[in-house]
């Protein structure tokens, strides 16, 4: 389908996931004009063997954003919905699924174990998210990343400050490696010392930690947080360019960097701000604008994975394979219920909603998947 | 001198050079606001030594850019100016300088020999301007730049060429080699291989050579020219970024990518015309602007140095007090006609014209500078 998301860039299939799926036994069908902004043409799609069409259907539709509730309205009753849906953020559109009884898969609900991370999109978009940050620090700044001997005198090299280091993070760290800065890097995670280092940060240690389950960050207590910013101060004044990536999927970005902090730094600094569209890790943050505050300049970057489309839907079609491969194959739709994947990635199915934080949202009953009992050998 | 062309943010002088004028014994002015476009404040150039005025007049003035006819003619008579005057091209603002006999100094015109490289503006702009433009290609390219092997596919690093191997398409080579990407690069010169290559480059070896004086590259003929492009198609068909940096000094940049050439070249291409402002490698470039053409998006990097306008002045700063060491030092301005560096950049002197091309373009006869004898020791 085509992303109506304003900026978007991005198509949940690429011609090579479309030829994937036709090998595998199944129609594709693709929307006229689907894949242009990343350079996919229609004509690479027919190649592959879909049919490019005005109004797709099928049983199964494939999209990078959540549709719209008209875009909602529109998908066939009783089929499977995939896309980055963040449920409990569109109750209203996951509110005409349900009544369409759609399966609605979600790539925010697939669970972080091992055997999930080739499904794991939100790594995936990560990691350009992440790279697009640093060249984004590279090029608002107005002096050079490396360490250059010239004639004309010798360049220290840049100063970054990487605060979270996620995927994302680690992909910012590494990033801004390669075009010689030296980066120091934060998370409140004590386990991303490690990760931080191999990437070729060295680690700044606060003494707050905020460990939690299934890899992420858990929200620190307004105490924590206070004794936290206190001691990042000086590590932020010391920086010539600050990266942010402290983003709690499905909630409002924590602030990481304050107004007061943002005045200590330097004349000239940056500070490039990877949680704008969920509110900002900084203060002054405006998603999409690039402020300039006391001489610092602060990039609200708005939706980073569009910047690189055609890189970030190879990723993207990639995931969408992966987990669609668990939900049908062979031309056939067969989810397998017995997977603790499939369970856990699904908000809705037959009309009723697996997802609990959704049903609390949607102010209906938590109807869990029952998987029907395996067939005796 | 506060610069006014439009977009340029470079300042003469930063305050760690005037700190060095001062210790040497120099007075020095700077006008409020000059080197504001680059982060450095009025405040730090006081703290440096310097007074801030609103009219500076002194017995020599630093510029980046040439004056406008209106600056010229406020130029005190009789005193020194530096600058990138490109006097052929500014023969009307030469005009008024000579004729208040002022010593015009042009960096332009700076011999290229081992003892100049220190006031070799051209190459630390240029150092500039390559950096700039490779990160220009990773921006505007909606792919990656290095190899990735992530659970979401293996990404292939991108492939740049690089047209044109001076010292900014050496800084060019260097930073998409830093940034992961695979290059090649050409140039008419032979000499430019093992350079290339130790950059990081593989070098294109067509079979048309331009060697000539200077380090520069001769033009090619008509015929030369049209084997050249024959042979470089495929190599630009091939690439996924090809950066353009073939600009002849004073001339309109010579044409290196035709519209047919860039209609070979795959759907979400990339070209970044580094000589965008001489008229452009590309026949398709504006100044200034991004066109797309066929899928491709040709970049026309107007003033790149101004794109990092703190540690292009750094570099620019440093390149003026080597210059100006050898027109003054100890609070005093002495040149030492008898330096060929002094002769060979100085443009005009006491309302006479040392440099013949400028002398043609004002129609005025040629006096070259007649050094006084040395004292008899």
């Amino acid at each position: 389908m085509r992303e109506t998301r304003v900026g978007e860039t991005r198509v949940a299939l690429t011609p090579d996931a479309v030829k994937t799926l036709v090998a595998d036994g199944f129609e594709v069908q693709v929307q006229s004009g689907a894949g242009t902004a990343s350079h996919f043409t229609d004509e690479s799609y027919r190649t592959a063997g879909a049919s490019v069409v005005d109004s797709p259907s099928g049983d199964a539709t494939f999209r990078v954003n959540a549709p719209t509730i008209e875009e909602a309205r529109a998908v066939p009753e009783g089929t499977l919905h995939l896309s980055f849906l963040s449920p409990v953020l569109s109750a209203d559109v996951v509110k005409v699924l349900v009544e369409r009884k759609v399966t609605v898969v979600s790539f925010d609900l697939v669970p972080r174990i091992s055997r999930a991370q080739y499904m794991d999109a939100l790594s995936s978009q990560a990691t350009v998210s992440g790279y697009r940050a640093a060249l984004a620090g590279a090029t608002y700044f107005d002096r050079f990343f490396p360490l250059l001997t010239t004639a004309a005198g010798t360049i220290r090299p840049a100063k970054v400050l990487v605060m979270g280091v996620g995927v994302a993070g680690l992909q910012a760290i590494s990033t801004a490696r390669r075009l010689g800065a030296k980066v120091r890097a934060y998370d409140v995670r004590s386990a991303a010392k490690e990760e931080a280092e191999s990437a070729g940060a060295v680690f700044v240690k606060l003494g707050v930690t905020a460990d939690a389950a299934g890899g992420y960050a858990r929200e620190l207590t307004a105490e924590e947080r206070a004794e936290q910013q206190a001691a990042l101060a000086g590590e932020v004044a010391n920086a010539d360019i600050v990266i942010t990536t402290a983003a709690v999927p499905g909630r409002k970005a924590p602030i990481l960097l304050t107004q007061v902090m943002v005045e200590g730094m330097g004349e000239g600094s940056i500070v490039i701000d990877m949680a704008a569209d969920g509110g900002g890790n900084c203060e002054l943050t405006k998603a999409g604008e690039v402020i300039e505050h006391n001489g610092v300049r602060i990039v609200g970057l708005s939706n980073p994975p569009a910047q690189m489309g055609a890189h970030a839907s190879f990723m993207y079609a990639n995931n969408v394979l992966k987990l669609f491969g668990l939900f049908g194959a062979k031309g056939q739709i067969a989810p397998d219920w017995n997977d603790e994947v499939v369970v856990g990635s699904t908000v809705t199915v037959g009309g009723k909603v697996n997802h609990a934080p959704t049903a609390e949202a949607l102010g209906v009953s938590h109807e869990p998947i029952v998987a029907p009992a395996k067939e005796a050998e």
